[in-house]
């Protein structure tokens, strides 16, 4: 699904599948952080950054080094999400973003702070953030 | 993303996160059963159906019963997948699609068979096609 | 794969498969939350709950109300992964958990807080937690 | 969970989990084909033969290649699964599979013949199964 930037927030939705579910019916709760990443996978892309070509050209990845996740509400079955990204910090090798995720009727379902961090994908060290993106997310 | 129909076929494209590969590098040949299934819940969205609502009005859900499912060339991660679905054969209780994956380079990457039975949500035993549904995949 | 219980604690083995990765080589970030749940799982078990007797006779589930997960470095294909799990709080309808993943080397792999809550099947609203899964968590 | 060899047929169980089930209440289809995979990817180590050491040392990955897959009955959350794998042909570069679910009352879950093929890693073509791999699954 389409995902829409506006100063350092993007919103992006998800539709919720069968393979989304559990046996509680309602979404399992793991799927959020599956959400959560296509949606900064996609603001990334938005702003002209494959991920796949981070690999190959700069030799970077990026990987989830916090979560905190909390859950409030259950999101169910044939659900649209839309999940709003912000920027909350910069740093020399990682991001601190937050995320909602709301249902179609602006419940809001869960709320997370993530931090991301840049690793190298030869030494899986730190790696400083490739300024171009830095300052992307302005 | 957008599905799009024409007579007895229907066209929709998924995109490839890093949940869907593994440490092959390509994706996990699990998830291709995922993708078919987003394609055919859209497929029945776009006719009229949300299965929600057939499991609560009609008390009936789709299962699949069977797949065959040949890999032909892997996918990689940031890939569009292009889902082609279509029905070969309609039954009182079940429904024949095949379903053809391509990527942006109109590679096929796999193709598969799979037939999908109406199961009574009380029962969980076969149940007649609602009449609706049977006749809008003409 | 066997856990093993000690007063407050509880130890619990999985083995990354295929599954588990993605193309980075290494466990997907997500996949730990259903190691620690599999953990907490084969815990109740392991003192006589099985949680589809629960649901069914006492009509509550348990899900998770908050994660805070720190990722300290990666797991690899084929790793054996010991999950250790100690109780930290119980309240009347929720449980505080932390859950410790540590590979073959003894190495720490992620470190989490976990609150479960205690929710009636038919309302989803939270529900007194039974005593006796209380006080078997001594 | 623990597997055993018996002349060219391994037993192989797994536990089913929140994680493996779907709002029908019963595993989500795709989950099977992880299963079986762990049930061959134990029969492999039970032969000697770790994944990651191939990988690293012979520079070859076993791919799946071909699943027919037929689903007879669900299964259910906490349900123990058994897994019998029997291999029914080897080739050059690939094995045939034939792999059984059942659970604790001895019913027939689902069945699938499974085709894996031997890649290079580095080319991702079809490479020659070593010989030691072939002749142990005697």
């Amino acid at each position: 699904m389409k995902g829409k930037a506006a100063e350092n927030t993007f919103n992006f939705q998800v539709r919720v599948y069968y393979e989304d579910t559990d046996a509680g019916g309602v979404v399992y709760h793991s799927r959020y952080l599956h959400f959560m990443e296509r949606a900064r996978t996609e603001w990334l892309r938005s702003l002209g950054f494959k991920q796949c070509q981070l690999m190959r050209e700069e030799e970077i990845l990026f990987a989830v080094k916090k979560i905190s996740i909390d859950y409030l509400r259950p999101a169910l079955f044939d659900d649209i999400l839309d999940i709003r990204t912000l920027i909350i910090d910069r740093y020399r090798v990682s991001l601190d973003f937050e995320q909602l995720v709301t249902n179609q009727s602006q419940e809001t379902i869960c709320q997370a702070q993530v931090k991301i961090v840049c690793l190298s994908t030869t030494t899986m060290k730190p790696k400083i953030i490739p300024a171009p993106i830095l300052s992307a997310f302005n």
